[in-house]
């Protein structure tokens, strides 16, 4: 399958094929790779945006004498894939990573289960000290869109609160938790809050400056740091913050996403060899399948309604 | 849901059942145990296969009051179950758990992610002193019927030869890998190798002593070291053995088995709050759903021919 | 040694013994143990201030009938134990236990190793989305007095820059690293940071109001958030939090921990079979011998200067 | 300090010196290499023993025109150092690098506590199964002369029986220990035995063959396999072994490794820019020193007397 094929890496996403930014990639190049974290060959936020770009990535793509192209990444990246294919006809073929789980068509994209087992391991060693502490523990974790961390780790933790960003919460509901079981003899607790998590409207305790700063300026802290405070004034329990940042993203992956991550890549040379274009590899159930790049890039995979109610089962 | 229901743990499997030993677990006593690997129930062998166990279960059953039983295990003890509902009408909701994952109906069995974690783990340490040395590194792990176990773990932890139970090996096939990779300059090789894993009857090389030793008394370390002996003999390339045993089945469970048997506890509880009896709850998908327990008990579930094509990509 | 001698726990440090909380101590009570973090008896940071608090402690001795107190603790709670050897005569040892290993007498005290192995373990996970990105990443960990965790958890990960409550850091001399870093092709740079380090006085950028939050109410958080946004102003890199809180705490101890306290707890039995009282058992060389509790409690141990030396070798 | 010095790496330890494989060392080709275990370098068990080899030593050394050289390994590796200094006045400066622990002159060795930290994991994960099950775990773990892994990983896993090179041991103390847990309702039990441990003459119960096997062709799984079929033989308990091989050896170091190495190659660079020949860099309490390389490699350091009896103490 495809024997003979020069492997040609992209660095930096689409900024590399724009600005011909490549190396060859041989069995040598990628030899222990494996289990690390991160990319070898680099990411960017850029992509092509406009008749420019699109003018270079057409003399690299020739330059480089290119047959397909196969896109890594989430809903931006594959979503410059979905128009390159759609509106120039570039053969390309899509693989949904993003730690955050929030793509559609696929059961999970690769990186979400090392972010998660991050956290988890977090809050099991807050909860170790469970028996010595009268605290509540604030954890902050990744989750722009979609709770899909928070409430995976929280759940695998057993965190008593959590916290996401589809579901405005209301501080009274989790001081009540708080205070309900510091009653029952558990005066120690974890509230695992996503970054984007915000208050409900009418329990509303950020100023419009501390809004700005956590939700538009993206400031990473700032939701612990405030929830944590308020906690301690409506409750009187020392809060503590932990705010894990860019750990969630790094480290050797697990080997759920290491088998996930070699199952896409084969399918998606299967796809370049039977020239499947415009698609996505996609897990359904135990089956690694091909999606429309089209049901991937329009919408938002919001947290599953089951796995919430999961979590709820265990607070308080 | 089944609030004031009284929850009666019963100490290892059937046999608890038979012989009356058994614990009211209430919320203090089974805080903390989600992070902590192994049961605090028990386990055993045990299954009610006479009229006298069924007897014994029907008195102990009567004395305690139960309206309904959870079973959890592998496919004898959920064979046990089904028969219990099938044959008399007990109400019964399985639920699936066996670190070899060979069980029919469900996707996965919680407990196997964390088994392919060790081994995974196991493989990556191996892996770093690859620079270093000039070897063969025989990796035997568990997996009586299926592969599922030395596939993942080999496939995450990047094996160069994966043997499985369901295909018999031939010794030459493995020792032709092992010399084209040193001849490449690639003198250190990691093969993992189910505990049944067998050689092919054309390629024997094992006595009818070892045979009965390894596959009738289950001698853990036998086939790694009688096939570690042969590869030293038939490349000349030194072999070491690492054998895993045990510990594949212990440790803190990873987000993916806690999250999982998380959900597997509460679609159980909805099962027995709408008297679904004779089911088993199941992964399929992202979705938790009940199925037949006679659909998981009546055949193993092999090793996925996709997932050893995947492996196979990578042999040599 | 001691054979048949009842083992009593005092709960929650000096306050169990004032307030007679207590609970005996069987080999069953401690089974299993070992590998778990915290502490089952607890801990508080109560100690024996008043006549009346030493009345209790008197009347709850003679009460349980006890022989000898070992001491668990840091520089507070073994400075009580010194007290109440040299003023009260109360037959004492102490055993050292601090995270922060600013204990003087001994070469490290338990706690330590594991709380460094954690900071290692996320430092390395940013290290490992080095390639990928373009940024400051901010670690603080904790430290009141002494930074012996930045030192030792940033030499192990490797930072580029570390600060210590020891030596107050200016401002310009870690943007001059990072821009030279960014200079030199290295645009990546972790920046670890004590939870009590502080500006230099001559380029402070604290507030009053941040000064107190810090350092006199011990806000987690605070100096990282602070300096991340100074190091975004003065550099322009973008700088990203991560503030381990008592994730630094918790977890199974590592091997070198609890060989050590292992050993300590031998060490003090053997110190109450011979009547040593007064002193506390500490870790010089390979050794495990006793030292007077006065040499532990009367100063701060205060980082190595070859510790330090060797951290700023590495640094930019 | 050595400011502009160019670092001329030789591969495979005193192999790449005689044979002229080397690789200039720059900060580039060394960045990243912290968190990753084994050896860039490689290593080799070569070391110049005949005039041919020193011969070749010699005109290597002229042609990289080199100044110093800093010898890193064990006892052999060390001894060859020792005599090329005494015998044959090159510059010399030693590193003391093994999992064994077994070097005189030095507290510890780097590479020993991330062994022990993988043997320590291990043994806590087979005791995570022990409330399930009836059985004798056999752990083997490395040491050739000495039981230091035995001993440390042993006691941080709280090992029910250490078993280690120094003191041959007798399989009817075993079973007696193994019998006394059972009669107390404790019917799980790990033994750690390290792969040269051997049977004590009075109650040998290996073959000629299999002493050849184990102790001269260094047959790794041989003892464990062999005193589990004994323990099985007169206990009546189902033993199960675990082999940990070469996963000893590799993986990331832990931080006390990574902070031992760092601290020993500054103080190994800073004695060869002040002229100290013939010595080896070496941990004494918490100072790293120099000592005479005849310290280091005329005797093993066994196991401290002191460590076994701590370990005893929790026998049974």
């Amino acid at each position: 399958m495809l024997d003979g094929a020069v492997v040609v890496g992209i660095k930096n996403g689409w900024r590399g094929l724009i600005e011909d930014d490549t190396e060859v990639l041989t069995r040598q190049s990628v030899t222990g790779i494996l289990p690390r974290g991160g990319t070898i060959l680099g990411t960017s936020r850029v992509n092509p945006e406009d008749d420019a770009s699109i003018g270079h990535i057409k003399a690299n793509w020739d330059k480089h004498n290119l047959n397909a192209l196969i896109v890594i990444g989430g809903e931006g990246t594959l979503r410059a894939a979905r128009d390159m294919w759609r509106d120039h006809q570039y053969p390309v073929v899509g693989i949904p990573k993003t730690i955050d789980n929030d793509l559609c068509g696929t059961d999970f994209t690769f990186g979400f289960d090392t972010a998660i087992s991050v956290v988890t391991d977090a809050v099991d060693r807050l909860h170790s000290t469970a028996e010595s502490h009268h605290r509540a523990m604030v954890v902050e974790v990744m989750g722009r869109h979609a709770g899909w961390i928070a409430a995976y780790g929280g759940i695998a933790g057993g965190a008593d609160v959590i916290l996401v960003p589809e579901r405005p919460f209301r501080l009274s509901k989790v001081c009540e938790i708080l205070r309900r079981r510091e009653s029952q003899g558990r005066p120690f607790s974890v509230i695992v809050v996503a970054e984007y998590a915000q208050p409900h409207p009418e329990e509303d305790f950020l100023t419009p400056e501390q809004r700005t700063e956590i939700y538009q300026h993206g400031r990473l802290g700032g939701i612990s740091f405030y929830l944590a405070r308020e906690i301690e004034r409506c409750t009187g329990i020392q809060a503590r913050v932990t705010n894990l940042g860019y750990v969630q993203r790094g480290g050797s992956p697990t080997a759920f996403d290491r088998v996930l991550a070699t199952r896409f890549g084969i399918k998606a040379v299967e796809m370049v060899a039977a020239g499947e274009w415009g698609q996505m590899v996609a897990l359904r159930g135990t089956s690694v399948i091909g999606v429309p790049l089209d049901e991937a890039v329009n919408n938002i995979k919001y947290l599953d309604d089951e796995i919430y109610r999961v979590a709820e089962v265990f607070f308080g």
